[in-house]
């Protein structure tokens, strides 16, 4: 079977939770959709991959519960399935179940029209699984929680009952069960075997934690060897639609953290079982340090596609605040994807309407950033913004390496005295590009050279005469260099700060 | 050029500083030199690597200052090279440089003497040049200090000056000035050009920090460039002896840290410079999480062999209390290394005399554990310790990741409540072994129960009736899963606690 056809960047994700959220049931259609479709090849996307569910199919699968099931549209604000769902929660939920089974019903199937518009316009067309998807599971009763997850739930045969916690992530299913991986694989299966599709995804960052914590190495076996499986599937596929069928896995951003969550996207390369691979962070923020180098080095000589994952939040210090990626930060993650050697940009939460890109950002910004994320050539000549965030996915039991906040330290034999931050920035920037590091403090200094700053060794000055809270200095060209930046922060022994962002800009001189 | 000839485990760096402080100038001698070679035969070793110098060459080299260069074997204690030193260092400093002197001035070289031995018993014949060695740099004047580094310290051509810091790292040369890259590179081409050895080792690792912060990618490839030149003089020397000569090096213990301090062993492994790879801590502490399985990976397809470094210090908490290797922790650390996928395990300041294994192991532990270090199958045998360490090199910049001490957190949305740690373990023991987990907290829980323990998620008792600061729990066989074992500690939302020490041990039942 040939895997010559090309797979093009960005690549989107589109959950149509999304779609369903913004059209009401009396503005689904089949011409909806594509106008859908239509917006996002405008922005120039390379392919598009559609999301089939949650706990529950968003379509009308014959093999799985539909979102709408167990909901009666005519019923009551208090039937079942919405009674403990917040007041103001309920009409957005009846608004996206009610649109779902009306599309549905009238014969149109979301994802098939999709992707039969991406062909029409040349965007590559694929679906994705996730894995284990855990929204509301905390919730005694939703629209989100399937019948088998109730039963797995009532069975106390999920993830790590053994703790008790209310954390989601304990809520997942065990997936080194057998009926576990047979309920997903019939899903998989029915996708594959009716489906016109370029490639399906196995999502396994929603939610990444599949194992009984210490079971994610035998675990991970198991997943493998379900993976088999599946890929036979794809190649029955191919010879029913006479084309490639792809495979991809998204995992999490770092390659141990991966093999150690059970998720060994390497070894699925090397062993021929997948064609994409996207080392993504989950969902607290974009990952700015994603060591895109070593993934690429680890899957030479394999056939994968190799993406870089961006999240559509950006959040510096763990659980302290957190916004949503501006143009310039995204075009920044995105260069340091491509910069580190990453095949394709891949936009995961990218929501124009769900998450606000459309009010925020604007059209216009979202077809120039979108379309600059092809190559890093294009994403040259667009403003960027590179940050330090951090790790948001680590295997059971692996150590917390936040970069932020950034605390004073004084010397000892370890390591050396003040604070320091690498920050990826991508190629050295064009000689008419102007740089700027930006520093935010928990508190201004008392005085503006309290605190001196080094970038590669070379003192910078921030450009404002007072001390403030958010400082910025201008960095001279000659001091840049390429992939990376190293800032260095020295201050006297009784001074104390803490650095809550710090962020390299490049933009128009 | 044939690279078949074997390397063998286990690695042995000798420094030969301590064979000079244990042996006085009248007790220096070939017969001395063979006597030391033969009692690490004994041990079972399976290559020597001998230490050259640090800042001066430790024999008497013909292009580079000796250790003994300045100094007055008949002048006082107050001679210019000894006048700072403190007054209880001058006796064995002169010890030191009186035999080191004597047996160079009775026509012995130390390594030429100590390699013929390691032939004579069938071990690997190597030296080792360190490629930056800072001991004493904070000095005005000592023994240590060469011509050339006083004169780069006083053009303040030192690696960084810019922030006028204490520490020793910033002390080191600067490897991006072509005159220290040309001090190197003759002392490098005499011993290619002179010695009859199986292979030399360029120990970056010695002291690891070579550029001015910032400046490390561009510093590597100009190291990478000088090493081509070193393997053109290794083919030369090949030539010149009839037998091939390799080429080593020693990097930080994960990937992508040597390659953003310039080291980058998986490129010059790819690019067929070196036959040599050596992760390893630097000196704080044995490193029990060392991804080799990933190095592994990484040099997949290169003739490289790939050893594990292990230093003799075991220090659990940064900047904590510190201890020496015991043989339980050495044959854990050793299994680790093999498990993943290093061919060798590497002893590095595992000095009989130096360190005091002959006082603390004795020489029967010495040749049990070193020959059990060959392989595996040997380590299965013995009493192993595995502990949970923290990597003690970091690229500049790069956020801290220590998993130790290890403190209650609660939950948030992020990461899971409590505390967890993750063991290396290597192979799951046999059914003849007894597993011990043992916890060390800051402070005695205040009630036996008071804190949950799980391993694997299976709950497990401490042993003692009461609480103790030290805990030991039995951990039934059937828990144990191979290669790392997940600790999770889960205690009450008032319940505070610090542990200090994680370690997993296996014995005979």
């Amino acid at each position: 079977m040939s895997n010559q056809t090309s797979l093009r960047g960005p690549i989107f994700n589109q959950d149509s939770t999304e779609f369903f959220f913004t059209h009401g049931p009396d503005e689904v259609s089949a011409a909806a959709v594509d106008a859908y479709i239509d917006q996002l090849a405008a922005a120039g996307i390379g392919t598009f991959i559609s999301c089939l569910n949650a706990m529950k199919a968003n379509f009308a699968s014959k093999v799985w519960e539909t979102d709408w099931h167990g909901y009666d549209p005519k019923g009551p604000d208090d039937q079942p399935v919405l009674h403990q769902l917040p007041a103001a929660a309920i009409p957005g939920t009846r608004k996206r179940l009610d649109s779902a089974k009306h599309l549905a019903e009238s014969g149109v199937d979301f994802h098939s029209r999709a992707l039969a518009r991406c062909r029409h316009h040349g965007i590559g067309a694929w679906v994705s699984v996730r894995m284990n998807d855990v929204h509301d599971c905390v919730a005694v009763e939703s629209p989100l929680l399937s019948t088998f997850f109730k039963a797995q739930r009532e069975a106390k045969q999920l993830r790590a009952p053994h703790r008790q916690s209310d954390w989601w992530a304990d809520h997942g299913l065990d997936w080194e069960r057998a009926d576990v991986q047979e309920h997903y694989f019939k899903f998989v299966q029915e996708q594959l075997a009716t489906r016109d599709i370029d490639g399906l995804e196995l999502d396994w960052m929603r939610f990444v934690f599949h194992f009984r914590p210490g079971r994610e190495l035998a675990g991970g076996q198991a997943i493998t060897a379900w993976m088999q499986r599946v890929r036979a599937e794809c190649d029955q596929a191919e010879q029913r639609l006479g084309h490639p069928v792809k495979l991809g896995v998204r995992v999490p951003s770092r390659p141990e953290t991966a093999r150690r969550c059970g998720l060994d996207g390497v070894a699925w390369a090397r062993a021929g079982l997948i064609d994409l691979l996207v080392p993504t962070p989950f969902w607290a923020t974009t990952d700015f340090d994603m060591p895109l180098c070593e993934w690429r080095r680890l899957v030479d000589g394999t056939r994968v596609h190799l993406a870089g994952g961006l999240e559509i939040r950006y959040q510096p210090v763990p659980n302290g605040p957190a916004g949503m990626m501006t143009p310039e930060l995204a075009a920044g993650a995105a260069m340091n994807v491509l910069h580190g050697g990453a095949d394709s940009v891949y936009l995961f939460n990218y929501f124009p309407s769900g998450h606000s890109l459309a009010k925020d950002w604007g059209w216009a910004n979202i077809n120039a950033g979108f379309r600059a994320m092809q190559d890093a050539a294009k994403l040259q000549a667009v403003p960027r913004t590179h940050a330090v965030t951090f790790h948001d996915v680590r295997a059971p039991g692996e150590a917390a390496d936040n970069a932020l906040p950034g605390v004073d330290t004084k010397l000892d034999f370890q390591w050396p005295p003040g604070c320091a931050f690498r920050v990826q920035t991508g190629p050295k920037p064009g000689a008419d590009r102007r740089a700027e590091l930006l520093l935010e403090f928990e508190r201004a200094p008392a005085a503006r050279d309290e605190i001196q700053v080094f970038l590669n060794s070379q003192r910078v000055t921030a450009d404002s005469p007072t001390p403030e809270r958010i400082m910025r200095f201008l960095v001279p060209a000659a001091t840049i260099s390429d992939e990376a930046q190293v800032v260095e922060l020295v201050a006297g022994p009784d001074v104390k700060f803490r650095v809550l962002r710090v962020e390299v800009s490049f933009a128009a001189a």
